[in-house]
């Protein structure tokens, strides 16, 4: 005989980072999976060092790291890992990024910038990324950073359904914090039938060291404002955009974002507002520091789940979001 | 002797395909320089040829081509005229795109859409592009498709310092024409320190075939707007939210916009619409029925001929739109 | 269980552009299956948008597009079917280009060219082909311009096999219309068994502005000539061919062709000729004013389909050409 | 249908070039398969032919090739035919080398020298490789030279295994021949469980045309000492070490190496040295003149079998070596 | 200050492998120029080593060297160049191929086979070629095969002026030795102002076995014919047409032909030959038993440094060629 | 004019991240120009944020960063660093890494391990790197990790010519600390005429829970030690190397090193160590409580600062180490 032939197989394995294990655990529980037995370490230096402890020959490879803090340490660890699968001989790999580090340098606002989110697209794939799987990334058009199929799974259902079933939808008023992200409020007021009011912050270029006001666009007063977007950092923009709406007349109002950054003084600009409640999905892990009540964290693992079932079946992770548009 | 030593020197030199030759020769003339003679003209079936009638070989070319009907071959065109300098020992390539094609399919809407605006950017860099050199990209992320330098000119300022010469600037309210496009009108309030509105379409997705509203947010009540965008395409929703706009009480429309596509119906629609003036710049032929007293044209030429020779003396582009933002 | 494994499948589908659906249908039809249902038109400037109706995740994509007028187009479309197949997670993508675009300029007859069939090689690969299936390459070289496997098929078969059960092969000479395609000529001689001819442009180079005189080179008085060639464009190097044969005694001239491109003066040169019978192969679509009772077009349908099924099935192309040398 | 779908089937094939045929026959028994029939010749200017007389489509094809006289030959054999599986089809081409040619040359010893070892790699990816798998090579950094999965066989098992059941182990000394190899003796010293000698050469800086000594560091006397390396080529130092040993007292001397270069002088080298047992493995061919008695050739035909069976099946190649470092 | 700045310089440097020193020193010689000082040398296994002895940091490097026996050595070698150039910080890297080895595996000619022309292409750009200079590539396509500039050099003005001179140019007939060679045949016709014949190799395709008759197409009784091609091998071809043209009546045959392979029979075979001359450029070197009085070697020598000089100052090597097509 | 021609100028620009800049200034001041100012710091959640003060466009641009704790911040820096010099169109970026980060993880020491320093020379090629500067790497076959050319800078003068004025010559005893690092010691031992002696860690392979024995190999009685390594990291290897020493009879121990990482317990093993002096160069920061009387800190800013100047005035850097070998 001159070869040898045998039906071919296909593993899937899902492996995780040190970042966020509590989500990883999730999403392989929904997958019915456990995560692969990893070592991982730093040397006193700081050097990280990966070794996979069974083996991921031929395997189809789902590698998940949120990119929390310290943030490039993460990236940097997720990267290792698939140089490590890449030369273990994996058949293919996907690299999950619930939360895409890097994602806001997402052009130069200004000559002698990086675009650092490109940057991270491209160094996932030198190191031997296939595929991306991620979720609401900044501006859909980091899609297009990557040179190869990107998953993009969306938050929106998660977080509409749940404030819809909330509130009074007729007294309901979506409210984007900022210019920048009014396509986002777009999305919700379509899936909620509800109307459309932005925050603008005014400037008057004829006017040295001037103060910026944050305008309101749109009716709010004696309406219940959700105010949305796709990550709450240091909180300082949200913040000041609830506090105009309630200047304005508005009877309450709600924030609702895909990724709980939460970095720097977050903390207590969330514990001091008067927003009623912060609703923000586990892309992220939240600080101690903020499990509170008026903050309501739902899951990612389902969606994340399903989609990697879809990817390694050959389903279609499309299907997930039917009617969702980017 | 080992070798022979001399003087390093450098050369520019402009290439212009045929889509849009009148742009080309003016910021020829802006520069100084002649257009290399170039013979180029279509075989029987459609296949182009190319061939430049003087030696490039060393120089730093610069090659321009304004993506406008019919768009593929003239993308085609500018793709083979790059191959054609790169095998003929060009230094280095800068492509001109004053209108990039494609732009507006910068990320998957839905699931098994292409991303053409980065396929485009690919296949610039694989005939041999080095740099690319473009005008208000539909959104600024297009930078980063581009694995390569990527000089990002501005009409803003062209076409705001027009405006803000020709109307009352206490009367004056910038209006995005959609919810995606905030952020650039955003950079026109800063400019000329005028408050904002928002043309809204708004859905009620519990209502099949619904009619879709054009809704206006924020005051335009006796208001001269400004509604602006980085492109006229069929005209057909910058018409309708000049109807929004003066249904609402506007005192006058005008429309500001980089790109002329005035594709299908535009040449009607702007005919037969209420707006007083529409004002584009030069980056696309302007169709012979539309040269009418209402249309207004601004060269961008000269900023393109600045642009050539900072890139060709190594100084600086960014100097070029000091303090505008992306 | 650390993992999740299921038995490999795999899964063919074919995708055809808008050029040529007649032969898309026609290959499908043979292989049993239906095309891909596709939504694709183009904008009012001429973009092209693109977006398959079913899931493309893990399949073994084929690609069909005939690059007929306008030609640039639909090489453009191609390639964002390609795109967008790749970004779909399609498992492999080959691209079958019955006719292939641009394939005579296959090298720099002069200095300062481009060389485009090189070109559009690079363009599919950078767009996500894996593979390439292409009928009667200009030249065999342009396999070698792809990186990845081509697989070349040959219409001889088809062409000579007709030719040789309607002709008195005791008559039948083989005639190259130029001393550049004297290799097919051979092919043929090689298979039918007949002697060959060349008709040879002659240039007397010390003379200014001179006739080119149609030589012919070899026996062709009372013969039955077969001017062979691998396409027929405007018709006006076959048709001066053909005089120059039957100015020298030929009996009849038939002339075989495996792509019918046919553009220009090509239909009035054909309608006119003396030439008894022109046959062709349906890589292209025949224009209508061409369905002419001297015009004959064969299938190559049977042929793509087979090598289609030989490539998914990891059988052998070659084997469906043995003792075929190109 | 939209599709036709089968189950997925994957087919084990081996290649061989014409180095070492007896390796590759022996390879291909342990495996139970025949050696892909292959047409290989040189033509009169050198030029080498190679053609797969069965299909190859789809397969995972294995391609081995000892880099032994004329090594840039045989290096040129298997990277044409690693094109004409790539170009065939294969669906994963895996390099196998058991003596990595070039190895030496791992960085620049001084400026203006090439890293051969790291051009090597590059030459393999280039022409179609995935995957490469070594035995022993010069150092293991040159894993690292490789852009892809590299199996790295260790013969450090089958030499010492031998080794320790024929000497008596008390009297034991595992000595390196020169500086740079003593982590190879390391090794040995932990399977073993001996002590550890060098011979370092001692030069002295202030001394024009010195005299290099070989200084033995560790203590030898009496002792039956292991000369180990990972090749002998021309035998100079390795003969010259075991002469400073015998010089210090040694009662015997053994020389253990994986690949037996023997080039040259060597011949001559080992027939006259005190040494009475050289033992190498079969990676390469052993020059003829050299089937002596005191030469003892082991076989890795065996280990190399299983490596293949594992890639194939997706097994693990590092359980071969459990508790064995690089 | 920031930085320092000083004027450009460029320094051409020229580098020769060690298959054909007298053709780089005459090249060297005409530029005016050294050969940059080289060690180069065999290890005992065969591996080449390489250091050049001079820094050749930043400038403008030209490699040549001819791929003559033992052919996969001296191509190995000037790889080797390539890498230790690229690594030495060398501006840019031009290789010079006189001789391009393995051009005639330009194609499959039949299912898995390499394309070894490409494959060579491939492994220049891999080792760090940024440009390519050949001498009458095989087929024109070649130029295709390399990713960058590639200046391609005609010897036919050479080869053409000498025969012009010698012979009765109204009794001169161009001749084709195969049907794949007539273009070349066809440009010396239009040089010389001649006509063109051709000889065929006839097959009977219904008889098994038969023997290949070598026709004689055209006129070539009385006629002084010279029979052109781009290389002569064994010279069995070359000789057999010869024998022909006589059988045929001609007066006189002359081979005329860029590069003179001359292996394996070929020394014989010209001796025993009647053709009055055999013409050659020095592309490679003549073997010493065939310095006979009828072979003549013209040199490519200032052809070839004319180039390079042009390609060093950003002049033009086509206008070298005026009106001579490839 | 066609075209605009001006004499080529180069501009040497240097670039400092945040980790070191002590170094950075002080190779700045030997050069004589100041770093380019650059506005570098972390969003809250550490993203890093860079923008360089200065048109970058068309410099020779050198990027100095010392990979220090937290070393992943610091690699990630660069890299953006090096992304915004690409996309400022700097002609050519030269990477400065004077420790390299990760060069331990050169090999898989196991199974399914990254290659991480094979990892990090592609993202720094990636992120747009063209050269690499590094100092006395882990291994010199990490040269070939990255693909361009590399200058690998030597500390062994600057240490060893120290050490040599320092101790009395004839008492003079080089020892490696363990088996790997044999050659560095060796190299030492020829610049200062000196023996050698190792420190081997002895394992019982038959014994489990073995204690592994510090064994001295070679003759140290009354002899000054100098241990020599490329690195200090927690400091155990060197110290428990040393105690091994002074328990054979050592009268001094001395350690010298490139890179003095100086991790975790290294402050206090130093402190607490009977070795006399440790001599470190500054290629990374002294931690502040190891400013001590017996911690001797040499710098190599003036060799980093002369190979520079050589790069950028394509002299020869290979003339700084002449005699030295890797």
């Amino acid at each position: 005989m001159t070869g040898i032939k045998t039906t071919g197989e296909k593993k899937l394995m899902l492996f995780s980072g040190r970042a966020h294990p509590e989500l990883a655990e999730e999403v392989a529980h929904q997958l019915g999976v456990e995560l692969v037995p990893t070592k991982a370490f730093d040397f006193a230096n700081g050097e990280i060092y990966v070794r996979f402890e069974e083996s991921a020959r031929g395997c189809d490879a789902f590698v998940i790291q949120s990119h929390t803090a310290p943030i490039n340490k993460w990236i940097m660890e997720q990267l290792i890992m698939i140089d490590a699968l890449k030369r273990a001989s994996a058949k293919r790999i996907t690299v999950i990024v619930p939360f895409y580090g890097y994602a806001r340098q997402d052009k130069k606002h200004r000559g002698r910038e990086p675009i650092s989110a490109r940057l991270m697209a491209d160094l996932f794939k030198t190191a031997g990324a296939d595929r991306l799987l991620a979720v609401d990334l900044h501006t859909s058009q980091i899609q297009g950073f990557f040179d190869g199929p990107v998953d993009h799974l969306i938050a929106l259902p998660v977080l509409a359904d749940y404030v819809g079933t909330k509130v009074d939808r007729t007294k309901l008023t979506i409210v984007s914090p900022d210019a920048g992200r009014v396509r986002v409020a777009d999305n919700w007021c379509d899936r909620l039938g509800a109307p459309l009011a932005i925050v603008h912050k005014r400037r008057d270029p004829d006017v040295a060291n001037q103060v910026t006001v944050h305008e309101v666009v749109g009716d709010v007063r004696g309406r219940v404002c959700v105010l949305v977007d796709d990550m709450i950092d240091t909180g300082g923009t949200i913040c000041a955009a609830a506090d105009a709406l309630f200047a304005n007349g508005a009877e309450d109002v709600i924030v609702a974002a895909t990724h709980g950054v939460l970095s720097g003084p977050a903390a207590d600009r969330l514990k001091n507002s008067k927003v009623s409640e912060f609703i923000f999905t586990n892309t992220l892990p939240t600080p101690g520091e903020l499990e509170l009540d008026k903050i309501t964290v739902l899951s990612m693992a389902p969606m994340i789940a399903s989609a990697i079932r879809e990817v390694f079946e050959d389903g279609s992770v499309t299907s997930l979001f039917d009617g969702v548009a980017h």
